[in-house]
């Protein structure tokens, strides 16, 4: 870990007097990791309401950038920056607190390493794509409360996660409702209550430990700010002034996480105390506060939060049935013109409720029909029951779909790097991929005998030659076909290829066909 | 017609010289019909331009209105209102002319009669009804050019709607790109160029006409404002001024014709010379023009408007695949939160254009996948070529759709008045309804054997019973199933009939389940 997030840490000597600034040592941090340091400072009073801090780094030729800072506890303050340009960088502090004001510093930002791609960003509008260029394709799971476990089954849940196709975990930052072993809370007790001023340096320091190992697995943490599962504590129902500092601090903390995206809320329309215009008060917070741009947007129970709003990057939808069949999933992309994530769609499982009850193959076939309508979906199970879970604590996967997805991710990753979009929506709801270059043609539940050669004419022109392999998305296997696809004259809309060739089918479902261009 | 539009006109004794105003003489008009009157003022310089011209309606112990009035041409100037609350009403003019200005005048508006339902607005909010509360089902059909036909065209066009089932025609209000008989012109010339300040009276009376008519035979008017399909007159490509004048002018004319829909443009965003934030700002000058807060939409091609505008009423989809199967066009209810209407799903006929050749059963089909989704239609057809053809210029309907689409609106006409919704959408994409009252179960073009009775269980419980009706939305037969329907004890979500029930069916395409609760 200790690889991609250098940490310029300031030492200590116990009780030392004086703030110690890194001097002309030149500090070295990759790209895209984090520059930190470290100040001492005020411990009277509340530190965290009281103190004010703030960094702007600054780069040849660029415009500065502000950062805020954060109270650690015990007296010590802390700036966390990730550099997006290699060279130097210089910064300077401003603070009510002459101990903090007016430090200045350098450091040098450096190449990354190979595993290091930077943050992930929206591309070809339906996309994403790692600042490096590299294409990012989401295949998301949850584990709501992994963070607040014991370390052997955070541990666990690491090591399922490093042997899993996952790429994303949308995940809590608050505790659930359950009983959970780490018992740690975010803010500090006042009595017999919660003092929603002061922050719990620990429980913060817990959180980024995980940010940071599931970001050494190139794993993204799509942080859920909010929840309704909990009600207790109060966390998820402040004022708006205390989810405003809660938000600050947040991205004060983990901004620097190249791995972050902001999740306001899991189901935030059963979040009663918060209106439409407070969440929307808090996105335009985030935007304004977060100098990164994570990625941002809202997870809802029935109400649909409006997703054309400027401020949210992707739609972050729950939908049962959306991806269950042919033709759906793609209607949103035409409303938001922004990534389309089906963050929860039902649950692989064996809970009685039905949201959390799919088969592995119905998980999988989620997968298939939201890769051919250039959408994103996110997976979770159920096994072990409602609170001893994947879904609610993470540990062991039980199921049957993660490995057809890592079999999905294999066909992914070779495919196009622009993504697969639709090729022909209103008339072949079976085929996704690039036109003139690579399509995916799925059958769902479909046992087809045979399948005529025939695409869209887009992108394509008589004499293309094509290859075909059939991929088997349950059983994992992929069979090159044996047989020449030159196409003919075009008609007025489809191609087909020279002598109407078809090709023979093993009658199975969950087929699909990998249809590349010979060049 | 003048039954439902008393014109308090003012006669003229050829070229009289002084404005008259209603005196004493209390008129009487019709709730929701047309209170006209007409003044005579300044014919010289550009009266469009150059004259101003309100008038402030007052009703005891409600806020005034103010509507716009209109330059009729020869001097005449008219002003037109549709009260919606009987009673004795009071006007007064304002114009910068003296002759226009201060003007006073009452009215009586009585009780309408049975055919008048008043203008139709959102209900419940996915559905419409009339302000006398009487629902309105909206079956659409779209007609672009007809009212530039020669008179016996459209008396043809007339004929064939008064027989069919259609309560909303989509029309263009400026002509279409092929010749058109009427040879009516919106502007008037001014040597080799059209005149954009200088509105063409008689084109608009013409219009009115017409849509009188439809008014007459209980058929909304969509008015088309811009289209992409003519562009030789520069009519669809004013500058921001010019949009605003015609539209503000078609207010003043036609705002009081309860039948009025505004539909901005049809295909908007291929209109390239007007940005979103000119249809923005079109649809907000309609808000502040239009009195009678009139449906509002716009219609695309390509790329969706953000109907999660607060100016937008209802969503005008375009979508040749969202009605065209099941659990497709419910999704767009979760977007909006609006009323949804597929005003374009391609067309029965038998052009080569794909979007041109449905069969009467897709046709058909399209309508009862939309009714159980809770969305709602347009038809249109394209027999006799693409410029000779009900799309284009109206005349007689060729197709088989339409008696069948009438079956449709029988059966709709005779269901809950608060309108049909999806009952459980993520799991039941077959069925709409009202939670224990009333349910639709579509079969599409499955040919299904029989039929397990299978309701979810909101708004049920043991011992109610049911009455099921075999629908053949095809052949247009119902067929009572002769058979007790007693509920069992619910399940966790669904409820069976007792003895768990099953009935048969015919084993024929496009059947539907009426199923209501016996009491």
């Amino acid at each position: 870990m200790q690889i991609f997030c250098r940490i310029a840490a300031i030492l200590f000597a116990g009780t030392a007097l004086l703030a110690i600034v890194p001097a002309a040592i030149a500090e070295e941090v990759q790209q895209w990791s984090i520059f930190e340091f470290s100040l001492r400072g005020p411990a009277s009073g509340n530190p965290f309401a009281d103190v004010t801090l703030t960094a702007t780094f600054t780069h040849a030729g660029q415009p500065p950038i502000n950062v805020a800072g954060f109270y650690d506890g015990n007296g010590i303050y802390k700036l966390r920056f990730m550099p997006a340009d290699q060279g130097k960088w210089r910064y300077q502090t401003k603070s009510n607190s002459p101990e903090l004001q007016g430090k200045i510093g350098t450091f040098d930002c450096v190449q990354p390493t190979a595993a290091n791609h930077g943050p992930v960003a929206v591309k070809n509008t339906f996309h994403f794509a790692y600042a490096d260029g590299s294409p990012y394709f989401q295949i998301g799971t949850t584990c709501y409360g992994w963070t607040h476990e014991a370390d052997e089954m955070e541990h666990l849940t690491l090591q399922t996660l490093a042997a899993s196709p996952f790429n994303k975990l949308r995940m809590c930052v608050f505790p659930l409702r359950y009983p959970s072993k780490r018992q740690l809370y975010p803010f500090e007790r006042s009595g017999n209550a919660w003092d929603f001023t002061r922050f719990n340096p620990e429980f913060f320091q817990h959180l980024e430990k995980r940010v940071g190992d599931l970001r050494d697995l190139n794993i993204e943490a799509d942080l859920i700010l909010f929840h309704p599962y909990e009600r207790a504590t109060g966390f998820n129902s402040m004022t708006p002034a205390g989810d405003e500092r809660y938000v600050r601090y947040l991205i004060a903390r983990l901004g620097a996480y190249r791995n972050v995206w902001w999740s306001l809320a899991n189901e935030y329309d059963l979040l009663k105390n918060k209106t439409t215009p407070d969440w929307d008060y808090l996105f335009k917070t985030i935007v304004a506060a977060d100098p990164y741009a994570h990625l941002r947007s809202i997870h809802f129970s029935q109400t649909m939060y409006n997703y054309t709003q400027p401020w949210v990057t992707h739609a972050s939808i729950q939908n049962g049935s959306a991806v269950q069949d042919f033709g759906r999933a793609v209607l949103f992309r035409d409303v938001y013109n922004k990534p389309i994530v089906f963050d929860e769609v039902k649950y692989e499982g064996d809970v009685a409720e039905r949201w959390g009850h799919l088969t592995p193959e119905e998980m999988t076939d989620e997968f298939w029909h939201a890769t051919i309508d250039g959408t994103y979906v996110g997976h979770s199970e159920t096994y072990g029951g409602d609170q001893n879970n994947w879904l609610s604590r993470g540990g062991k996967l039980l199921g049957k779909s993660p490995e057809r997805i890592a079999f999905l991710k294999k066909i992914v990753d070779a495919a196009p790097a622009t993504g697969i979009d639709p090729i022909d929506k209103w008339q072949n709801v079976h085929l996704g991929g690039k036109p003139g270059e690579y399509y995916l043609y799925y059958f769902g539940n479909e046992k087809p005998a045979d399948w005529l050669f025939d695409l869209p004419r887009r992108g394509i022109t008589a004499g293309m030659k094509f290859h075909v392999d059939i991929l088997d998305t349950w059983n994992m296997t992929i069979t090159p076909v044996n047989q020449d696809f030159t196409l003919s004259q075009p008609g007025r809309y489809e191609v087909h290829a020279q002598g109407d060739a078809k090709l023979t089918l093993p009658q199975k479902p969950y087929l699909a066909l990998r249809i590349t261009v010979e060049r």
